[in-house]
């Protein structure tokens, strides 16, 4: 029984101690700014993750006692849905703004010959208003989530930040209404496709196939200058009330964030920058790899101010939020090496045992390590002692402790430490902090 | 838009974060003797969830987008079989003894009306050996878990041990074999049911019914005695080899408890300690609190030595593991308030902000807290200060930075004690560790 399901991939110990390294690491990062863990059941009603239209593949699930009956119930396939769903049910009891993260897997329906995931980790942090919510809140999330890449130990990367009201804006004098989304999904992927393609695309969008020198130009020059000589030629231009507000909004985004020390080659502005998904309404942006443009984004989102009234809520709940592409991320680290995932134990020390009638003795001996904070493993098979000391070796586990029926007589037991192979005699009626120093600082 | 599906709970923030507490310290305990942590997939073949023939409720997945074909996948029930189907599959790439912990929600496909949890959360350590595993594992992973449960601020509990040999051994000589596993569970059930229920059962399923009452005094006379006691008098029964080896194990398992200081209140024997499911093969346990019968097991578990030869591995991997019923418990410390649920941030410090288009410079200083280490939200909506100081008190955040844009300019800012009203006037360009302390010590 060695099947591994396509679409489901499972990390070895080394690889899993790796990931959660770098997922609590971010998970600190969003409790630094008082974000609070959200854990929303998996399964959702049908009806709700189909609220949105969208064209996600959704397992829906039946229950085998009972095969005739399909449940109204499915596996949530992003963390937004639910994130909506939560606030439109729980508003009364929330806090507002209401900041919270989740880092989780989602599930995809695809077929397996895709060879495409069928569960990932998505990780989400999100500000919920209650009716309104402060333009500070979209500069708040860019500068957190800049912050939580730059702490892990990846390469140079930059955040292209761009505003829906432009694009809407921009397009609403050109296109029918009912091509806004289908224009702005095509200059999503302008960078994909080639221009001729990008053009013969847009013309069949265009009310005037004429206006095409006017949207390549558009979507064109932004490549060009830096964020304040971008916003002066956006302002130059008039597009109407939409398209100046968007630039209002962007410009107040990105003097917010060079106020907090974003320099050019971090913050950029790109109005080709569009988004694939339909429900975000103003500020959008993408974090991406200095110079590397096919790997897609690293991390992302915007503002969405009505995201709850998709599901049937009267209420208002505007929120900005982003994505970070945690399992893409880690995947890619551990493939180019970047992450240490040599040890397969969470211990730095090992117990060694020589004596299985003294099995009791060594453990007490490893809890009083653990006492004073040293994660520690006993080794309580019956084993020659080179055995013992080759599996701490495999497992990354640094320190042993060594000792002879002998030498636990006299309290006495060697701390060694693998790599150097420097030894210590130590005491072991009472272990204390001299030792936890020796193991932390080697 | 306010339907909660039934059986799929979900957690208020407050609750959340109390959950959160309560896991992160089992977490810790389980690395602080050196188990990693282990992930799969939520998703398993349906035929390796029925290997173990067992009758849980399984959901099965179909795919929304191809309603007629349902997939051969399905979520799984608990987290062993996944960790059978994990060790078969990885053996060759895992170092034995292989110690994994995992805390990862479950899934059941009961009907709905039963009114039962259709998700919850399960916590499960094993250590799996390759071909051997020693019982010195078996009394660490008892020690662990009641360390682990005596770190919660839970009721006083005991932990019963019995073994697995001892029953069978027992009923052999009484039952057919068909009949062993159905005896064990009617045992299993003793404390919940009346004793004439139990011994009319019980008599459907002995040989010879005159042997009724060897059954009752065999299930009677433990009730009675401590460790030694009850050790003395199983070994003065001469019921055969496996008896005699069951009786055995247990002693040798009591033996190294109580030398590792668990005393007669915290551990004791229970013969009729019987575990209901059928693949345990040894060692057995579970931890009740004191004086409570009726509220089922906080934690149990036991040794399996053939756990992944039922999904068809030709290979032997002996294993002894616990589960902790996380979700139980916490569920029981949140309604009995033994948790602090007041905290609806993950946040320390609140910086109010007074002057809108001073954003970037609150958001600056957080921004000083953050970095030494302070937990810190930046209130960002444009609200009378009184709100913002609710808001902290609502959120249960201890400390606000109060500062209006004449005090900035002095680089000024009062830092105030929500709870005691205590206030410092501390100076914005440096904050250091004098500041930290204040908040850090309150």
């Amino acid at each position: 029984m060695k099947s591994s399901i396509s679409g489901f991939p499972e990390l070895l110990p080394q690889e899993q101690i790796a990931f959660n390294r770098v997922a609590n690491s971010i998970r600190e990062h969003f409790e630094m700014y008082g974000f609070v863990p959200m854990s929303t059941a998996a399964v959702e009603r049908i009806s709700v993750l189909q609220a949105k239209g969208n064209d996600n593949e959704i397992y829906g699930l039946y229950r085998l006692a009972d095969e005739h009956s399909k449940t109204d119930l499915g596996l949530r396939f992003d963390l937004t849905v639910p994130l909506a769903r939560y606030v439109s049910q729980n508003g009364e009891s929330l806090i507002f703004p209401f900041k919270r993260y989740q880092i989780a897997p989602v599930w995809r329906g695809e077929r397996p010959q895709y060879g495409r995931y069928r569960q990932f980790h998505q990780c989400d942090v999100d500000i919920i208003g209650d009716g309104e919510l402060s333009l500070n809140y979209d500069a708040e999330i860019i500068s957190l989530v800049t912050w939580v890449l730059a702490s892990l130990n990846i390469p140079e990367f930059h955040t292209e930040i761009n505003n829906r009201k432009i694009l809407t804006g921009f397009f609403s004098r050109l296109v029918r209404k009912d091509n806004l989304i289908n224009a702005i999904r095509l200059v999503d992927k302008i960078d994909k496709i080639t221009s001729e393609q990008f053009d013969t695309d847009m013309t069949t969008l265009l009310n005037n196939s004429a206006d095409i020198s006017k949207v390549r130009s558009f979507f064109d020059v932004n490549k060009r200058g830096d964020v304040d000589q971008i916003l002066t030629w956006l302002r130059s231009l008039s597009l109407g009330e939409e398209f100046v507000q968007g630039v209002d909004e962007l410009d107040k985004v990105v003097q917010i964030l060079k106020k907090l020390g974003f320099n050019d080659k971090r913050i950029k502005i790109s109005t080709s920058l569009a988004r694939g998904l339909s429900y975000y309404t103003g500020t959008i942006f993408e974090a991406t790899f200095d110079g590397v443009k096919d790997m897609g984004s690293i991390a992302g989102g915007g503002r969405y101010d009505n995201l709850t009234q998709t599901l049937g809520n009267e209420k208002k709940y505007p929120g900005v939020g982003a994505t970070i592409g945690v399992s893409r991320l880690i995947t890619k680290m551990l493939e180019s090496g970047e992450m240490n995932t040599d040890k397969c134990s969470t211990a730095d020390l090992l117990v060694t045992m020589q004596d299985q009638s003294l099995a009791p003795v060594y453990m007490r001996i490893a809890n009083k390590f653990r006492a004073i904070g040293v994660k520690t493993e006993t080794y309580l098979q019956e084993k020659p002692l080179k055995a013992q000391l080759s599996y701490a070796n495999k497992k990354g586990i640094d320190f042993v402790l060594i000792a002879n029926e002998k030498e636990l007589v006299k309290s006495e037991a060697i701390l060694r430490n693998m790599r150097t192979k420097e030894q210590h005699i130590i005491r072991t009626e009472f272990i204390g902090s001299d030792v936890r120093d020796i193991i932390a600082h080697h």
